[in-house]
């Protein structure tokens, strides 16, 4: 039995930040599933590896993303019990997920609830490239330098795990999930004195990204994954 | 002309970590240099690159790594004056430096020595996978999850950076270049409630790796490039 599940990080959205280990993990898998809204919806995830090798076919597990917990740990529950089918059939099953799968991801709480079922089953993860380096590297922004610090936070919840990071001036800060929050989070970068220098980016890689400075994009609320670069004090 | 100059991240050590852009800007380069102690040293850089792809040539830029101050400039002025031969000739220039060129990397302080010659030349980076996502996949670590934050930080300079993280409870805390120093932050660890789950890894991907718990290296100091990683309290 060579029975595996193995988080495969696809990074951001270009299909040439995917690394060697990620494209062999593919295609060595008997299988490849991603997380998508509907059975007939392609995720990004999906159309990043759809690109990096046509020759990979992934399968659909949809997920209810929306904030209805019963829907979603049901959603969770019965794509554990499909893969948990596929490690009893002897097959290397992978997961793609953007970005790395040991940040931010669903993957591991997949890899729980197969593991409840098969506590043998070797759980593997391929690291991936994450939103924030590609979009330093595209917007030319050095985040971190000598001995400064890095403050990465997620403002799914609000701005509020935003303006307590910033209160750290020597912190590069890092705000992932807060698209919705733009507008309010660009009212902070400002109250703070640190809105120049701060870099914003939505759809990396993707068809109509868009990169720039916070406060030329702070007029509205931008896209639920968009990224955002706060440098240190320098 | 052609002439651009690209920082190229090359992974933690292990050459399948290479992302599929690193490898097609290493190939398309007419020149590779790389960072080493001295001309007949091969550094970490150059050993993954020669591993991921033989046929790339790497020619050395050797610097002073040092704490003599003087002795570092001139090393990059050299380094700078060298590459701006280079790119004057029309040649695209990569520099290969590990982990991600934007996060505690020489490449910024060389380009911006080549940019003060000339000023148009076209600076790149292409982002690398970082130590501690390596180390966080090998350990079988869950790094960040929901709206749990991440703090990164060097301990070049002591334990005092490590000590203001870990009171942030509700943050996983990355320590870098803490070899040194690895027993004094296991005892900071301790104090603080926080050194059961903290992982340790040095030469990932290299011969002689050593990954496990922080309490079990925590006796002697460890590499220069050691790596800590200490998860959110859960």
């Amino acid at each position: 039995m060579r029975g595996a599940f193995i988080g495969v990080g696809v990074g951001p959205g270009d299909p040439d930040l995917l690394t060697v280990r990620a494209l062999r993990a593919l295609g060595d898998a008997d299988r490849v599933f991603s997380p998508t809204m509907a059975v007939d919806a392609v995720g990004r995830a999906e159309s990043i590896v759809r690109q990096a090798d046509p020759a990979i076919r992934v399968e659909r597990l949809v997920f209810a993303i929306r904030r209805d917990e019963d829907a979603r740990s049901k959603a969770h529950q019965e794509a554990a019990n499909r893969i948990v089918a596929c490690v009893d059939a002897g097959e290397r099953v992978a997961f793609i997920t953007l970005g790395d799968p040991n940040v931010y991801s669903t993957f591991h709480h997949l890899a729980r609830l197969v593991v409840e079922q098969r506590p043998h089953v070797p759980v593997e993860t391929v690291p991936g490239i994450m939103a924030f380096q590609d979009l330093a590297s595209r917007a030319g922004l050095v985040v971190l330098d000598g001995t400064e610090r890095l403050q990465l936070v997620s403002a799914v919840d609000g701005v509020g795990a935003v303006e307590a990071a910033l209160d750290d001036e020597g912190a590069a800060v890092i705000v992932y999930k807060g698209g919705r929050h733009l507008p309010a989070i660009a009212k902070r970068l400002e109250a703070k004195a640190r809105l120049d220098g701060a870099v914003f980016g939505e759809l990396l890689g993707l068809p109509g990204e868009r990169i720039g400075a916070v406060k030329e994009y702070a007029d509205a609320p931008a896209a639920y994954l968009a990224t955002v670069i706060v440098p240190p004090a320098r």
